[in-house]
């Protein structure tokens, strides 16, 4: 399955997309980082955002779309700004069809690395080991977009038939 | 000119439609309340969301739109889903071409009654009267819309002409 991943920020929004199966590596298909202006107006760089990620979407394909989840821990000044961008990034995926998923920061971690708790150095380390890179992806925001496509490759199908599943069962049968 | 408000919200989301011009009672043409199920999930209701204010603006035609600034220190729980659900507000006018502008509350409040710090049946009272509507709008959502809406029509062409002005000077001749 062909996986593209988002992390998404206002400033700088990192996409990777990867194929694989669970279990087993992946491979790199291509990553970007998408800049805005911050002297610009929200409504000029919402709209910058979801042009790019919906001609992302279109040109590579991909099976599933997963996008990092926003905490309202995070820093203050940026939350706003990167729960918005998270927000046209879901909307990219589900406006072309396709199933989206979103994952926690550790949930990420967690698959690529096997400890939730790694830090930016090791996730890019094994983001590099895990796709067979010559070096680091750079930026740092494209880092963390490949590992979460690959981290919904090997989760994430499972997840969406088992979170699909309870969705039937909840629902019963009123529809 | 005709002002389309939008009171950003996951679950619930307040559209209010006034024309009018400043300093001049407004006239109501319509208003809304967008729900979203808080048991689906998130991909299918800001796809819900977007649709149905994509379909407001090219119902009504408005000559601008104005939603809320939304801060974090709002209720933590769901700051986030507003936070998107204003993302997607902002970016269903600016798809349409149109000029968009965000108000804090307290600009809403000090433009409609008078005082930064008036509450939410001051503001409904308010909103009611200067629209000369038989009786509140309801849900209050909705009225939080059309105060959005009010606000624009008073203020809003003049600040988007500084702004815009504002930017010219800032980006001098570069472009």
């Amino acid at each position: 399955m062909r996986v593209l991943g988002v992390d998404p920020g206002l400033t700088r929004c990192g996409v990777g997309v990867v194929e694989g199966v669970p279990g087993r590596p992946c491979t790199l298909v291509a990553y970007y980082v998408v800049y805005t202006d911050p002297g610009d107006e929200l409504p000029l760089r919402l709209l910058h955002l979801d042009r790019s990620l919906t001609d992302l979407v279109a040109e590579h394909r991909p099976d599933a779309v997963a996008v990092e989840r926003v905490f309202s821990q995070h820093n203050v000044r940026t939350v706003m700004g990167t729960a918005q961008a998270s927000g046209i990034a879901v909307l990219a995926g589900a406006r072309a069809g396709l199933p989206v998923q979103t994952y926690t920061p550790s949930e990420v971690k967690a698959a690529v690395t096997g400890s939730g708790q790694a830090d930016k150095a090791q996730m890019t380390a094994m983001v590099t080991r895990l796709l067979r890179l010559p070096e680091p992806p750079r930026p740092a925001d494209a880092a963390d977009a490949l590992a979460l496509a690959i981290c919904h490759v090997w989760r994430g199908g499972t997840r969406s038939k088992l979170a699909a599943a309870a969705e039937r069962a909840r629902r019963g049968g009123t529809r």
